[in-house]
């Protein structure tokens, strides 16, 4: 008899008929003889209604009390599904963020969770109920209602299991795992059975959205071991966990792409002390994220070029900040560039291969790519190249390491 | 400058448009110097949406459930006119029933307020906010969502006026005030100034349903000026208070009556102790509210006959329940009549006035209206006649009583 907590997301809930559904499999979870808490997202369209509404009232809506509006999309759920469970002779009980006191910042519409105080929901438990709770809210000190921002209800139950001490967090969700690379680009990409908090955050920060990053994080700080699974499909998912004996020792795990990449670049700057403040700090200050950033050694010993990269939308914005610093600090140009993608490869097993990053150049180079930057980490080797590129080196480098078999040559 | 709590029902906050029209309205009263609190409503049609919800996952949705769903209505609300609020530049702070403590007890879908902890609301008036406050919902001791029934938003309004001793409670509804009598049967039906609570009372329990009864009940406890006003139209509406010396000394304020009244009658039963237990006992066991009890004396000395009436919707299963009791009762036998209305006077002037009930009489039988029942209370005059003279009668009385008049004869 385990102690799970489960999530469902949005579509999994997105009807009535789904809704029962999922009352369904959680009795299936309970008759196995598992003590459960569920936490369910907003109904499928729900979030953009409620937005709609917001948007028909004010222009700009206060932060405060959009939080206080997106937070009925979840409490909908909870209430629905307890009903559902109930009408099962299933025991059931619903709880909002608040009502569990999931305590957070006062950063409305992006909270953080500070602390849950689990007790009721331990109780319960004990109560042989099967504890429903909402995702994606809490409360600040004062009580005022806060959302954790958007994909939020995996954070909520990776805090609640990582409370609880449960025995496995499961993200029930529209796929049924992890996979090495996206299925609609290489048809050959194989679900993972296994893999490491590190490799899933590298995964998932370039873009595979399977599970929000900092529910992955919030996951490995407190070892939760946090499994992938569909709502829709039987299997066993992917198993998130620390790196053990029993693993996979693949060299790379996944091959991870953003197409939403854009880079910038100032030209010919002084190689100076504080020049990549100069230039990111109006950058950060304007909101804007950057990903790569990249400044190599200066030639000729007094000007360099200093790259990075942004999300596309936030390309056009970039580029007039970029123009407006580098004027001021002697650069020659600006040049920039929307139409990149990323390419990583990922894998824990990378740390120990100094042969990897040599490999991925080569499979590119033997089929016409060019390479416009590189950086790496201790995990991961990241490309950028031409987004018409994508499909061509991500398939490439699958073949080249064998991802499509479970235990690589 | 006077501190204001405003109710707005689901009419009034229906749509975006209409909830930017609430808040204009705020706006406009606070810029004429008054503190504001404004409970709201569900948007009209959401509390239906939501219990179509519930009926699609369970056929008897599970009561604390309910309430959670429920709920969400007024949170929407809140939510959408505080945003509108604060984009016309103006302070707002939205507040759940939970957040501001609405104690209530534990009853799921007809909890009764017991204390509100009006502190944070107080503070925020202090601080220039218009506070806005979900009607209709409180928390149990355990901290569980309930809520106080339908129409209970007015509850939540009055209840919030008592707690923070404000100058007026203004509920704004469809209608411009409390009429004489429904203007829908008699034109010449009259809005009045004034009303006293125990009047009032009177006239929403007989089916005037402007107000919500427990509401008016809790302004009349905790004397709390109350003011029925339209959300559409500007006017003064209809102050309710205790009886002054300024008030209109009027013999009759207005004709109430009630078109979904049913009678039972158990005839020939002995004239014992006890007998009206027997029979309403039973009729109280199955959750049946009865209205009027008439039982006269008995002539023969041996046996009476006794009636009652109940809402319509009831009238069946009352008749069967009274015809299991009546056999081991001895009664002769059980008759019942489905199609009568009740048509009652109600003014606070009657109680030093005998001759109100005989004017009462000697209209009604003018017309030819055969009177079936009777009954009085201090200031109210009630009488049941057949369905068909319901129209009749109202106006034949409206006239004799010159209630057209402000001021009558």
């Amino acid at each position: 008899m385990a102690l799970i907590v489960q999530k469902y997301g949005g579509t999994s809930v997105g009807s009535p008929e789904r809704i029962q559904a999922v009352a369904d499999k959680i009795i299936a979870y309970r008759d196995q003889g598992h003590r459960l808490v569920v936490v369910v997202s907003a109904m499928s369209g729900e979030t953009d209604r409620l937005l709609g509404l917001a948007d028909a009232v004010s222009a700009s809506p206060n932060p405060r009390e959009l939080d206080v509006l997106l937070a009925t999309g979840e409490q909908t759920t909870i209430a629905l599904l307890s009903m559902a469970l109930a009408e099962r002779g299933c025991l059931a009980r619903s709880y909002t963020g608040a009502q569990v006191h999931i305590l957070t910042d006062n950063a409305h519409n992006k909270a953080r969770i500070r602390e849950i105080d689990a007790d009721r929901v331990a109780a319960d438990l004990d109560a042989q109920h099967v504890v429903v709770v909402a995702g994606f809210q809490g409360v600040d000190e004062k009580g005022n209602i806060t959302t954790l921002g958007r994909g939020g209800s995996d954070t909520t139950a990776v805090a609640l299991a990582a409370a609880l001490k449960a025995d496995e967090c499961q993200i029930f969700t529209d796929v049924d795992g992890v996979y090495t690379t996206d299925p609609r680009v290489e048809p050959d990409a194989r679900r993972l059975e296994r893999i490491t908090f590190e490799e899933m955050l590298e995964m998932a920060s370039l873009g595979s959205k399977v599970l929000q990053i900092r529910a992955v994080e919030f996951a490995g700080k407190y070892n939760v071991p946090l499994r992938v699974l569909s709502s829709f499909e039987e299997g066993e998912g992917t198993l998130i966990t620390y790196e053990d004996e029993g693993m996979e020792q693949a060299l790379i795990s996944g091959i991870a792409f953003n197409r939403d990449e854009a880079k910038l670049t100032a030209l010919g700057v002084p190689d100076q002390p504080g020049i990549a403040h100069l230039i990111l700090g109006p950058i950060a200050a304007a909101n804007i994220e950057v990903d790569m950033i990249i400044q190599n050694v200066a030639p000729d010993g007094k000007t360099t070029d200093f790259t990075f990269s942004v999300h596309r939308n936030d390309y056009q914005r970039s580029l007039e900040i970029l123009q407006e610093v580098a004027g001021g600090m002697g650069a020659s140009e600006v040049v920039g560039d929307p139409k990149i993608v990323k390419i990583s490869l990922v894998g824990v097993g990378m740390r120990s291969h100094a042969g990897i990053a040599s490999s991925m150049f080569e499979t590119l180079a033997k089929e016409g790519i060019n390479i416009k930057m590189i950086s790496t980490s201790e995990i991961k080797v990241s490309v950028v190249v031409d987004e018409k590129y994508l499909e061509l080196g991500v398939r490439a480098l699958h073949e080249t390491f064998q991802l499509d078999q479970a235990t690589p040559a």
